[in-house]
């Protein structure tokens, strides 16, 4: 069967949007909203979309701090605090860009791990028809360590991969 | 400003697809096609499609010819006009994936050079709003020398870049 007799049905899609703290994951997500969910008369499409947040795990934080030190627990509990309050943060805020979204619909998850692994685990599972990411994800620091999550995710995942940059004159402050 | 604030206009795009005579682009194409273009209740958007083939120059035939020996005259003008012509084919099948966008403005490029270039130049240069291809463009030896025209074009552009892999029910077949 040849690629051209192939019929790609237009139904409702499973879209997996990864975000995190930084803007450009943000404005990845308002991409996909404005070019993906909403059409050109305005309306909007009946898909699911899913709002995919990963925790990077403690152990990557007490590995990087190298002094082999164990850090207390109460120091431990803070951390786990801070991060949760983060990621309910990106949340809200990813909320937020989809509020016009009325028949979408919005769900939200929260995962732990290596995000490489964590984005292709969740797209694979749940056999999202998109997965959409900026590619300077999880901060400059952290991204030296854990390599370039959106190249790693493009070139593991089976699905459409949809990789947002931030346009240069909106990122000129940051750099 | 935060990237919250920013707000992405739906207006009139312009679409850029990298084509080639693999079967894998026409999915991709097609993928647009439906998710891109063709909105839930049917119709389509008023965007501009760019359909771009990219021959590359017989100096790279000749190199992985490795003989060293030099064409003819008469073959150099046959590998010319056959060159052409899967040009041409492509583009064929590539319309008839868009015979159905009526409000669609469906505009054919061809180029010559290293697709890598190519396809990264004329994205900058006509500004497209989005770049979409496959992953294994231009056959399996051809991708041996050229590296992945995917990878590094989605990590050259400044637009997003959507990368399109066909699913592998469909492409059993071919490995």
């Amino acid at each position: 069967m040849s690629a051209a007799d192939e019929v790609v049905e237009v139904k409702a899609r499973k879209i997996l949007v990864a975000v995190d703290e930084g803007e450009e994951s943000m404005y990845a997500l308002s991409w996909a909203v404005n070019n993906l969910l909403v059409s050109s008369n305005n309306t909007t499409t009946k898909d699911t979309l899913i709002l995919l947040y990963v925790k990077i795990p403690r152990v990557v934080y007490t590995t990087l701090d190298g002094t082999g030190y164990l850090f207390s627990a109460d120091i431990l509990s803070s951390m786990e605090k801070y991060s949760n309050d983060v990621a309910q943060c990106v949340m809200e805020k990813s909320r937020r860009l989809c509020k016009d979204l009325q028949d979408v619909k919005v769900e939200t998850k929260i995962e732990n791990g290596d995000p490489r692994d964590a984005i292709c685990e969740v797209a694979e599972k749940l056999g999202v028809d998109v997965l959409v990411m900026g590619t300077h994800g999880y901060g400059m620091i952290k991204r030296a360590f854990l390599g370039s999550v959106s190249s790693h995710c493009a070139y593991k995942v089976k699905c459409p991969v949809l990789i947002v940059k931030r346009p240069k004159s909106s990122s000129a402050t940051r750099e």
